[in-house]
């Protein structure tokens, strides 16, 4: 590739702000339901810029959108995706960089007429936010292999809405024979949704995997009593024994050192009046860790100090762990792609985790991925305050387009 | 008083135990909210015992019923009062005891034909619990000018029911004139309601007087974050800071020394989902010492720990003090009396504090009283499973006896 290609500052730019107005909360945000009036618009649009920017747009049976351009040898494609669905009030870049990114990658390329060996796909995926249907990530995970469709369709919003017919209503039910491929390589473009980069000042981050993730439900069981006379020494407060679970799980967290991170953000004790100590709470516990090993021994060192602390207090302890998201590591090829490739766009780009779920999480299971990161003033995210500055925008972008065409000149014709 | 009276065992228990087939559970407590048909029960149950007993019974404009048993000489009453109300589901010797042991007083010296200096009055508040109707203490509140009639009848239940029309149709609205007149000393016997005396193996406890509460509403203010991308150090997790709060709160009062207690009973993390770090928590601090001068200080200590916390966490703190009850030191010749007359129906008898409230509290503040209390088996007390022994609440009362003697022989006429 002896030309040097660039993306278009201006047309990236306003193709964010033409999304933000779909579905414009007024305060700078959107809200953008999955399968919504408004996901049908920004679908519409999507649909409409592909094909203007000579993309062959496919829709599967879940509604993932696929925008296809042709490569020249017999490949697998090379596939960029994100999503164009929102939390209530949330931001404006929080996945639709990522699409609109692989749109500005795909634009560039059509516009200096290159050719490319690998096909390029951008992919719009449904409902990764999960927030009017759970689970988050859907439309990747049925691409993957990870949900059934038909139990994915089944779901239902609070209003009894199942996912199948709300999908079916804004037209975009396609084909199964549309779904993806296996691909040479999966890229996302995301804004960061933590402070790291803006706090390290860095534009772009290099992401080098996703934190595995393990949700345990924690029953601290004493004794209620009365807040007058009880004496503290004859207590067995269940609440003060949760508290001190907290700040163990805190002090855990720290000490083992970034990216681990322990979280404990429900909690309620029983019977949660003002004069009664309380006999009974119960609360989540969410801790991250970069391999599934470093995962384990981290629970179980969370286990063993709790299990310390409720026996010095006299309290049972019920550790229900209900739910854990594998950790993973990304594919060093691409890692590495990414590494060379932000070092003219970004030249301090910083490593990285990603600590939160993104559709590359279900991609990096099945082939080789990787992500880059922009970053997000103070870190703030699904809010209508989150923002990227546009120079950070273009150097992340830039950053995606070079890594895809080294992917593309170096990923082996076998895979 | 030459002659030796006492008390007698068999009428007593039978006594308590017909009172508590009135709103009985099955279970072994009672249900007798105040104001409710079982209330009117009882009362109807105790007005017909007095009179049994040659006491004259009048009602006040708030219900208390007050059972007179004249004096030799022109004396202002020696009062013995509790409550007939229960909680849901409560103990059936919590305030019937209290009641039902001042009736034995009478009846012992009604059967012996003996004279007091002073006149006797037995007395049931009404609502005492403040279940049904908010606040607690009412009765004895009005009674002592603490709550004005008017405002105190306004109050309502859960259902809508104003407590004066509740009043109006158990048929239990007495005169005004019926009111209490300023006693010579009150005494009321009540279950510990605490293990103090159950793990001290002492029947009986001497109470020198009931602890200064303080109510305060604590908000902490952070950051709201995502779980997985916020690293440890940068947040400000509203919750982690309420835990380091809360054992705080439970060293303070540990270090403190009995009879001082701190309890957290409620709190609520907002927004409470798994994945979001806290920023924002509100709870209680319920704080208890023996003197209003040791209550100021307590709560300046824990303001000011808790502003250190606040600050080395970066959150913001803010304290609502919103109610305090001053703490009561019991009248010492009353206390002395409840001492000597212990001497003999509990050897052992120990001297502690109330952590509750109880009736005599408002007493206190209006002329000299005291109260007894009786072991109560683990402590366990607003439950079926509240439980004293036979021979505690014989030493209980025995000692209530002696003292209303002693009291009578011993308080000088010129009160």
């Amino acid at each position: 590739m002896g030309i040097r290609l660039a993306t278009d500052q201006e047309r990236l730019l306003r193709s964010l702000e033409t999304y933000a107005s779909i579905g414009a909360t007024g305060n700078g945000g959107v809200t953008r339901l999955a399968l919504s009036d408004e996901d049908r618009q920004v679908r519409d649009r999507f649909a409409a810029d592909a094909s203007d920017a000579g993309l062959d747009v496919r829709i599967d049976d879940f509604g993932n959108m696929i925008a296809r351009r042709p490569g020249i040898e017999e490949l697998p494609p090379i596939q960029i995706g994100s999503h164009l669905d929102s939390v209530r009030r949330g931001g404006k870049f929080d996945g639709a960089l990522g699409v609109l990114g692989g749109l500005e990658v795909a634009r560039v390329l059509q516009q200096a007429n290159a050719t490319t060996r690998h096909p390029i796909e951008i992919i719009n995926w449904t409902n990764e936010e999960g927030v009017r249907f759970e689970p988050a990530m859907m439309g990747s995970g049925v691409a993957y292999g990870v949900f059934d469709r038909q139990w994915a369709d089944d779901r239902t919003d609070r209003d009894g809405v199942r996912l199948g017919d709300a999908l079916d209503a804004i037209g975009y039910r396609g084909e199964e024979a549309n779904r993806l491929t296996p691909g040479a390589a999966y890229l996302e473009i995301h804004v960061e949704q933590g402070p790291v980069l803006d706090d390290a000042g860095t534009a772009v981050g290099i992401v080098e995997g996703i934190l595995g993730i393990t949700w345990i439900n924690v029953v601290v069981e004493g004794q209620a009593d009365h807040a007058g006379p009880s004496p503290m020494v004859t207590r067995r407060d269940a609440l003060s024994a949760a508290a001190e679970l907290i700040t163990m799980l805190e002090s855990l967290a720290i000490s083992s050192g970034p990216p681990v991170v322990g979280t404990v953000g429900r909690l309620a004790p029983d019977p949660g009046l003002i004069n009664v100590v309380p006999g009974r709470v119960e609360m989540s516990v969410d801790l991250r860790h970069q391999t599934d090993d470093q995962l384990e021994s981290l629970v179980a060192e969370f286990a063993a100090r709790a299990e310390a602390i409720a026996e010095r207090r006299r309290v049972q302890l019920t550790l229900d762990r209900f739910w854990t998201s594998p950790a993973t590591t990304f594919d060093h090829r691409v890692v590495e792609a990414v590494a060379s490739a932000a070092k003219s766009a970004s030249p301090s780009a910083d490593r990285l985790w990603s600590g939160a779920g993104h559709d590359a999480k279900y991609a990096a299971d099945a082939g080789p991925a990787g992500m880059i990161f922009v970053r997000s003033r103070g870190g703030l995210s699904h809010c209508e305050e989150e923002h990227s500055d546009g120079g950070d925008i273009l150097a992340g972008v830039a950053t995606l387009l070079e890594a895809t065409l080294a992917l593309d000149a170096s990923l082996d014709a076998s895979e």
